[in-house]
């Protein structure tokens, strides 16, 4: 979990500096707006439970979002998970214990009335508040009514609904490795360092969810808790820093929109030696896209106390056994797409008419080639255009068939959801086995013999 | 959602017959408690939040079962999702709008006192109870306290707790899909039969969770919801059929342990007009392993009537529209791993020593090849084997370092955890660059030069 959002999950707030307002003017390229609108329209994201009304704060992917998921969660464990040597991915259930968060004071730093800033959706701590000004805004008397605040999901596990049965949807995944630590350990018998990797749900119920994706109810996580020897953090921390630079750069983030803020002593959470959060210049303003914590021995030694159970890492070499120091690298699938689709977003003029398309790398691209029959009413020209679908299919997998309207109005369907190249099968195809091949991003065409279309399109 | 757990959470076994007992005796080769003691043992699966005395009905994979899970998931979305041309995956929130299930009949299905029988854990509705005698296993007087029980689990979003503010997590994937229908329709004007595909959690707030992961309360779906025109519904159901088999044999799973069970009239949910449930022989016995149902225009014509939008499909001919009929196949993941596990559970014998491993095919198998120094103190040997490790994960991706304890352990670890292939670097080695490749299946053992180790492993 990052710091900013920690802090606010664990009611620590308190002087607001690092709630987040509704929004913040930056150089950004593309409005919230026109994104939301790209991504309904072209079938990346959808509200959740939409054709109910919705549902605050969940969202749905379509087609293209789930693909575009798909790919940045692979890239991540290719990256994080399968490019280490030492990293072991665990899949946790997003059901746990309660004590599990007692344990790691989410379920007690709550007891708190909070209220919430009307003017910048800061939330804030009751007793915290002085002169009854907004710590973040400034704005005066603007709060709303005091409540007990839990920004845990909370349910009952079993068949009896009472006290002892309740339990919370997890509100972050880092909790599941530190609860499976030792399990790891008993069975693989790990060098230091060494991490425990997952990717998967967690749950925040947000006052105000907002600015599209970046803050919802539902989101998922990719986070790694890396265990190392509690003199060699610092060596760890900044291979790490060094490391999400370089998966940021892999996903087509544009860096110079990436920002690192150290974040300072005061408003670290007390147990963390040292924070980065990696902000990003989002339409809706500059923002936390993740953080890279190192959290000392802060949550094995809870577990250790609630537990009774030894979370002690006994060294090969028979020195003193040690409770490893832990940094903490914690991504979120969905800003981590808000950015990489942020940083795609383009508009150019062609012909003097303005064409909106997203540069997206080949491993995020959605589609990769999309394949048109000049016209469909054409039996020879369709049947040619199957043909050329499936050849293409074997080897991108990820090929979409378009035939509805117009080659412009496909061609611009096509660039609105990043697909890199448009291959077209024309009257002339059928007499020379060429096709037309468009790059996206140049808008150029090319006339390719059949034969050699994958290799020109890998090229 | 498979016919009998779909009428099991309906609350709708009033005849018993679906329900399933606690264990039934077959041929089934592994027994509950060695395939649980493996799982634990090896790093495939851990009891939830076991370090804090557990969670009843949750399971955390350790990093081999993480492994296993992603290759089955893979295969399936090679397979059904990739390898289709009309299908579309979508990734919908596990939080809903409550309106979603009182239109499916998910909320309003739970009305009645329920109670379960202490004896073969069949849950029944009170009223359906004749002469105190249980349907299901004929045990008379054994039966727990009526209770009203909706097997969904209950929570509250915003923040406010209130009956407005109530909120399930999904009982099954299958509503993303329906919910997602027309979106996708006016995104991408797909023809008939398209398909809308995902994969994802659901939760069941199962009273008695029992025999291992099979019945979860927490646990990950991998639905289609296919769309067909009314009249041919049985072609494509025949389709589903055939390929159903075909996966199940892509993940090694043993043709000899499944069995199609068509589920009779009187025991099919009322608006399906055919259903199979293809079962498995699992160590616990034959059981559900997952469900092929023709389930009509039932789900999207409750959705047009909550909500009064239009549901048809408006035929691109220009002919009538109408309400799309689905077949519905529907895979659980821990099932299918259960069912891949049992498969490949193998007890030979070595030299008059019994030997227990994993006959996983490559695709499932969570480690590929293991490396081995023969002795993990001599440099000189830890050297050469990191070599030929480094050259293999290039390769191979999930190679595993082993160098605790002498040989015949570290095979036996290997056996267990299914891994094909075993490498050992030994003295000869160092001088002539060969190395022993041991097979997993055969325990056989080649010397192989160095050159031709990747070549080899692969043949």
């Amino acid at each position: 979990v990052s710091s900013g959002d920690e802090k606010q999950l664990m009611g620590q707030e308190a002087d607001g500096s690092q709630a987040e307002p509704a929004s913040r003017s930056v150089g950004a390229d593309v409005s919230l707006e026109d994104l939301v609108s790209l991504c309904k329209r072209r079938g990346f994201i959808y509200q959740g439970s939409e054709i109910y009304g919705g549902l605050a704060g969940t969202w749905d992917y379509g087609p293209l979002g789930s693909q575009l998921k798909r790919n940045i969660i692979n890239e991540w464990l290719k990256f994080f998970v399968d490019g280490w040597d030492d990293m072991y991915q665990i899949d946790a259930a997003i059901l746990m214990n309660k004590k599990v968060w007692e344990a790691s004071g989410h379920a007690s730093g709550f007891n708190d009335p909070m209220v919430e800033c009307n003017n910048c959706h800061a939330r804030l701590r009751q007793d915290h508040i002085e002169n009854n000004k907004c710590p973040v805004c400034g704005k005066e008397n603007e709060f709303s009514e005091p409540r007990q605040f839990n920004m845990m999901f909370k349910t009952n596990v079993g068949p009896v609904e009472d006290e002892n049965s309740v339990s919370y949807l997890r509100p972050e995944t880092a909790q599941g490795m530190f609860t499976n630590y030792k399990n790891v350990i008993d069975n693989f018998y790990p060098d230091l360092p060494f991490g425990l990797a997952q990717v998967g749900k967690a749950f925040r119920n947000e006052i105000s969810p907002r600015d599209f994706v970046f803050r919802a109810r539902e989101f998922e996580q990719m986070e790694v808790e890396y265990f190392v020897e509690p003199n060699k953090w610092e060596d760890s921390f900044e291979h790490w820093r060094k490391d999400v630079h370089a998966f940021l750069e892999k996903l087509g983030i544009d860096k110079e929109k990436v920002h690192e803020l150290e974040v300072p002593d005061e408003d670290r959470a007390h147990y963390s030696k040292r924070t980065i959060d990696f902000e990003f210049d989002f339409p809706h303003g500059k923002a936390e896209l993740l953080g890279l914590a190192y959290r000392t021995n802060f949550d094995l030694t809870n577990i250790q106390n609630a537990t009774g159970k030894s979370m002690e890492y006994r060294p090969k070499d028979g020195s003193t056994p040690f409770v490893p120091h832990v940094i903490e690298p914690s991504f979120g699938v969905e800003r981590l797409l808000m950015a990489v689709l942020t940083s795609a977003y383009s508009v150019d003029e062609q012909n003097g008419e303005q064409r909106t398309y997203l540069k997206l790398p080949l491993n995020m691209a959605p589609v990769k080639v999309a394949v048109f029959p000049l016209l469909k009413n054409k039996p020879e020209l369709t049947e040619k255009a199957k043909e050329v679908y499936k050849m293409l299919k074997e080897e991108f997998n990820f090929v979409m068939w378009d035939d509805n309207g117009n080659i412009g109005k496909r061609y611009r369907r096509q660039d609105e959801i990043g697909t890199p190249y448009t291959v077209t099968i024309d009257f002339q195809s059928l007499e020379d086995n060429t096709v037309t091949v468009r790059s996206r991003d140049t808008t150029e065409q090319q006339r390719v013999e059949v034969q050699n279309l994958s290799g020109s399109i890998r090229s």
